[in-house]
């Protein structure tokens, strides 16, 4: 029987825009806050975690040259958006391997003004036969209108998602933006890719993020509040018969639904909230039916009638999500694990989940690689 | 009790120069020899650990769409040098931790002409206090001159490094060069940072190399021949009163090898070969002393007694080393792999170590991540 694994102690820094400091001081400063929740010094550290897409293959080493130099093994890893949940899945095997008691994930990216529209140096699929658009603001734009297509999902309804998880963000001092805005102004600022206003679209910016795991028995000598990772699943894209014009953004998180909810013994009823990716509103409402929050064609219905505000049927995205919270590459996956992780806690401040014993974590990257990790108190 | 590992399948192409392919196509060839080797198909493969520096963050999944996208796990990892190897390991902790049976690892690297000398975009160190050189001829001259002042090794005990491994890779095929150089040779090759002419550091180029790691069980149903992985030690390093003129590239590795033999209960003069990371005739020298092959300052001697060639005490490099076989950086740890299983099975042809048992493999790379595993049949 493998380990059980425990989060001890959670960091990260408010995300936004930080150009006059380098991505591992951000690095560093998560990695404080995290030990200090835990009550641990670096030299406590077993081994460490790391991932960061876009600035540095070696982002673990860099940020322990700022803080520690302890010479523990560290990984760096990338794995698109999924990147920092990478990171903090790699730690989770460690401790189930049972080499470790204790060790970090870390996630950081910043991203400035970079954006994500620029096609990369070296493209990521075969010059052979490429149609249709890679740029992620067409793929979740067509995937929108897919839905809309099938189930008579409207705009209004996608754009309700940036109005809720806006409101959400004024609850939380970690998040990029705190501003509400209301149902107008999403709809009349700038269009990207219909469906997707300006305010339906994640924005770039700087973060970082770092949690501390460790198996059962470390974990009670270090907490009265363990949260324990009852399952972790990691998927990529299976093969399909390709449409090569529209990339599909739903199969891979419902496989890792599927085997995140078996690996818990738990479902989608279980939950009291959920963290899911919403890098545009359109993603959002397509993710409640990929997570089995209601049934097919139901996720319009499902934000008109609000059940996924905080207080409603199963809030999802109270921190803000990606669209507000905001979206450092690599510090994402890793920030959703905190803010699960101060909700079991009972440390969200205005915007706690009340009672919540349960949470889902959720992130994808095209290219592809979606985790899903499940925790409970 | 964590899970035993082993091996159970390998695979590598010929490294050299391949510019009318993609990287992932060279790691799609890699993949298939391995599994062809191990008896098993893409779909019986539950996770992918995938490591390359730098052509893409997404190497595993790209490798997939060339061969087979079964929606398994996919983890790329980065660390320097030891990316491959850290990629390997990182598989070990797979099977460890009794998640899964069987997995893989790849390492690929498309170096093409790039070189090792230009400044990446970003600079790994901070912008402060840079002193001396982080170009890594410049960085192993250094340390080979150091090695001279205090044992009064000289230039032709260097040399004979790249005699030997050069000699040795006229025995495998899989050699990027194949080449004997006679000492006369290597020392008046081009001098490129003293003691290390041209002949003596290690050329860039293309390359793959895949592993197919199991569960006890597992592998016993799968081969009668199992390699098994009795140490996996990953350092980086240790916080030292640093020497901002000269990097120390000899206590990582020190610390690795301490943490390998004691986890195989084993001692240097166990081993019957060791792959070690000879990206430049200096290094390998030093390394000999870092790995406890002989004692402090008696590597010169060792070179100068032909006790490192096949055929003597202790061979070392008899796959030719980076210097001749050469170094793609992501596909080198698991080459190494692949080279000692190769041994172990009494498979490597020309080359073989007759009768051999127990092989070490060690990969270091500077900013700093040093990887050291045991390997024994």
């Amino acid at each position: 029987m493998s380990e059980d694994v425990a989060i001890v102690g959670v960091g990260m820094i408010k995300f936004g825009r930080y150009p006059e400091k380098r991505v591992e001081e951000l690095g560093a400063e998560a990695v404080v806050l995290a030990l200090k929740d835990a009550g641990v010094e670096m030299k406590d550290i077993q081994a460490l975690y790391s991932g960061n897409l876009y600035q540095t293959s070696m982002s673990g080493q860099r940020i322990l040259q700022q803080i520690g130099q302890t010479g523990i093994p560290v990984v760096n890893v990338a794995n698109a958006c999924a990147t920092g949940s990478t990171a903090f899945r790699e730690a989770y095997l460690a401790i189930k391997s049972g080499l470790y008691d204790i060790v970090m994930a870390v996630g950081t990216e910043q991203m400035g003004k970079q954006g994500l529209l620029g096609a990369p140096s070296d493209p990521a699929t075969s010059p052979e036969g490429v149609l249709g658009t890679g740029l992620m603001p067409g793929v979740f734009g067509m995937a929108g209108m897919e839905h809309m297509r099938k189930y008579g999902t409207t705009w209004e309804q996608f754009a309700k998602v940036a109005v809720k998880n806006h409101f959400h963000s004024t609850m939380n001092p970690l998040a990029q933006y705190q501003k509400e805005t209301p149902l107008e102004d999403v709809l009349n600022s700038r269009m990207i890719a219909y469906p997707n206003t300006l305010l339906m679209c994640c924005p770039t910016g700087d973060g970082a993020a770092a949690a501390i795991l460790c198996s059962a028995k470390k974990a009670r000598e270090l907490t009265s509040k363990p949260v324990w990772v009852v399952a972790s699943a990691l998927t990529s894209d299976p093969w399909t018969q390709r449409d090569l014009t529209f990339p599909d953004i739903n199969t891979l998180t419902r496989e890792a639904a599927r085997q995140a909810y078996e690996q818990a013994g738990l479902g989608p009823k279980d939950l009291d909230l959920v963290e899911l990716h919403d890098c545009f509103a359109t993603a959002e409402l397509l993710h409640y039916e990929n997570l089995g929050l209601c049934g097919e064609g139901e996720a319009g219905r499902m934000i008109d009638e609000k059940k996924t505000y905080l207080g409603g049927e199963i809030p999802v995205n109270v921190s803000g999500g990606l669209l507000s919270k905001g979206h450092p590459l690599g510090a994402t996956g890793v920030a959703n694990i905190c803010e699960i992780t101060w909700h079991l806690r009972g440390e969200a401040g205005r915007r706690q989940v009340e009672g919540a014993k349960v949470g889902l974590a959720h992130v994808i990257g095209l290219g592809s690689a979606c985790t899903i990790h499940i925790l409970q108190r």
